[in-house]
């Protein structure tokens, strides 16, 4: 299990548990976050922690369906489930710093949407 | 360099190059592929590499933005070009056999939305 692997599960797991002190630790003090679809972005520690803090009311609970690590890069694909039989997908590219704290999040929160009909014939449908 | 890198690479260079040989020489012959924002799923080899080659077509461009490989996982971000001054991400998770075929992949294509407002006083839009 590569460093870096274990560093964003504990990430995630800091995330699920509001525990914000473990979150700020295991983050550089220059980290830059991003999210491609809305264009936010958040730098340093104190307004990323702040952000994930606050920015995110409500009972959500997250679970990893996927982690992978290699050298200072890791990709998860989390589900956040905000309530009952609700699960919405959230993939994560990091960048590790050389003292394992992370320097870089992107984020993307997939949504569902009809897919083009012109290949409607090769697939199925779940 | 992990090998699940090495076999994710390669995959996104034949998919680049409109080579299907190659293409389905890097996937297990009961591949699964699955779109989890639409629903769609391709079961088998000869089932992908069609819906690969028929169901995309234009003068599109992807370039790897990102790659992870760990063990018998990995990882892409990729920036999918359909034309001048546009591009599009796209997000995939990698199961590689102990053959170093690819077993499983499931991709996601997250487009654009407008963030709640609850969170705006926490960010900077880019």
């Amino acid at each position: 299990m590569s460093s870096a692997h274990q560093t964003v599960t504990a990430y995630w797991a800091a995330v699920e548990a509001r525990d914000w002190e473990t979150l700020a630790g295991l983050v550089a003090g220059d980290v830059f976050y991003e999210v491609p679809q809305t264009r936010e972005r958040v730098r340093g520690r104190e307004a990323f922690v702040r952000f994930c803090a606050e920015g995110f009311p409500g009972d959500w609970h997250i679970t990893v369906e996927r982690a992978v690590g290699q050298d200072q890069h890791a990709a998860t694909w989390v589900l956040w489930s905000p309530g009952e039989d609700v699960t919405q997908s959230g993939v994560s590219f990091f960048d590790v710093g050389g003292d394992g704290r992370i320097t870089r999040i992107t984020d993307f929160w997939p949504e569902p949407y009809e897919p083009p009909g012109n290949r409607a014939h090769l697939v199925e449908r779940g």
